[in-house]
């Protein structure tokens, strides 16, 4: 039977989600911790692959497994096996057919930057730090022209492997809390890098040192979009699917309420 | 000259603040810097003592040195040459025969716990984590007994080595936002590991598994108080003056206050 589950993580120290060869994925320590309880049949799928250094508030992911548990089995289970910075939230069985990234009808993630002239040293591995003021004007007016349909060859890295360069951005928030900007997307996919250089890209421009949106968008080149943000400031916070309701809103729609749990 | 400043700190990767043999500190580091850029004389004085893995969003040090600096000059050079789990957040000219350790009347600690089925896993270093609920009923009723002038013997850790065990707490807040609980102490001086073992106590107490506090406090026997709670929930967060007047208070009255800089 196939279950889907909710996790975070800090990936802080970690080469990414995708098991890879000779490094320590979050992928691998899943699989790993999934088997020892329930026999898992091939391998997990998962939401969103994130790189290395980037963190989860919502990854979802869903496997096969021979023996039933329930969710509170998985969970005690899974987190008594985990290592103390990944965390599994959620489980529930799923319908047979489900895949959590081929079904998911889009994918969110919120970027954290810190703008004060003193290292924020309690989140130097959750955010990018800024010493300089940042325009949030100039930041929303340029963001808006992202929204839609478009080709998104400019903000994509030299990795990536895609074919197609078209996505859809359904909505960026830019929103200011204290000495924080949270930037968070909503897309039906990203391209390889597409977030950290949608922001690295919007710094530059509010610090004047970048083409204006529209222009770099159209250019296709990445060569006009601005730097790729650090990593650490990144999260994956959910994904929407139509087929199955995972309630994700409130621990996944803004890293730091995840964070702070509330807090506010 | 005579300078004073504030500095916040990740205890997590240190031994404490004071100066060891064969072990990283708070104090040599600081102490290193400032003698990088001023010509320190003698070594720096402190408002509170912080254990290994205690952190610090509010401590007060002062110094002696022989190059005048403007506060600008000093935390620039201050954060350039400090590790990043250090900061300097503010340094200003002080009279000369302060001390920040003697002229200190009070000094305030937050403790932090987190509350709830799954690791915090973004603040395992900053919490101390608790699975089950909590009563803050009780906690708060058995805290108020501790306020005033009392012989603190029952609340103070085995290497203890001062002649005198009266404090006087001045307040307890215990606070709820979200699964976090903070509890706040004002004393003008606390004996060894008094707050950890007052944070210890209340939590026995709250899960109703040991004395009521007036029974403990009265007997000045350590045996009858409860276990020492974790150093990484605690944080030093300032410590008031007569002599002079520290701008601290937006930054140091509430740990998660400096963590969310105003998040909230």
């Amino acid at each position: 039977m196939r279950f889907v589950g909710i996790c975070q993580y800090d990936g802080s120290n970690y080469a990414g989600f995708q098991s890879q060869k000779n490094a320590p994925s979050i992928q691998d320590n899943l699989e790993l911790a999934i088997a020892s309880i329930g026999t898992l049949e091939g391998r997990i799928n998962y939401a969103g692959r994130t790189d290395a250094g980037v963190h989860a508030t919502g990854q979802i992911f869903d496997f096969m497994a021979k023996n039933y548990r329930d969710s509170d089995q998985w969970i005690k289970g899974l987190n008594s096996l985990l290592p103390n910075d990944i965390a599994v939230s959620s489980i529930v069985e799923a319908p047979d057919e489900f895949h959590s990234r081929f079904d998911a009808i889009n994918r969110t993630y919120s970027y954290v930057i810190y703008v004060g002239k003193v290292q924020p040293i309690f989140f130097k591995n959750y955010v990018c730090w800024e010493k300089n003021k940042i325009d949030l004007d100039i930041m929303r007016s340029e963001a808006a022209s992202l929204i839609g349909t478009h080709n998104f060859s400019a903000f994509r890295g030299s990795k990536c492997t895609s074919k197609n360069p078209v996505r859809t951005i359904k909505s960026i928030d830019i929103a200011k809390k204290g000495n924080f900007i949270i930037i968070t997307l909503c897309a039906n996919a990203y391209l390889y890098n597409m977030v950290r250089i949608i922001v690295g890209t919007l710094l530059d421009i509010s610090k004047g040192s970048a083409k204006d949106i529209k222009t770099i968008l159209n250019s296709q080149n990445r060569k006009n979009a601005g730097i790729t943000a650090k990593a650490q400031g990144l999260f994956f916070t959910g994904a929407k699917y139509e087929k199955i309701d995972l309630d994700i809103s409130s621990s996944s729609s803004n890293p730091l309420n995840f964070l702070m749990s509330s807090i506010i």
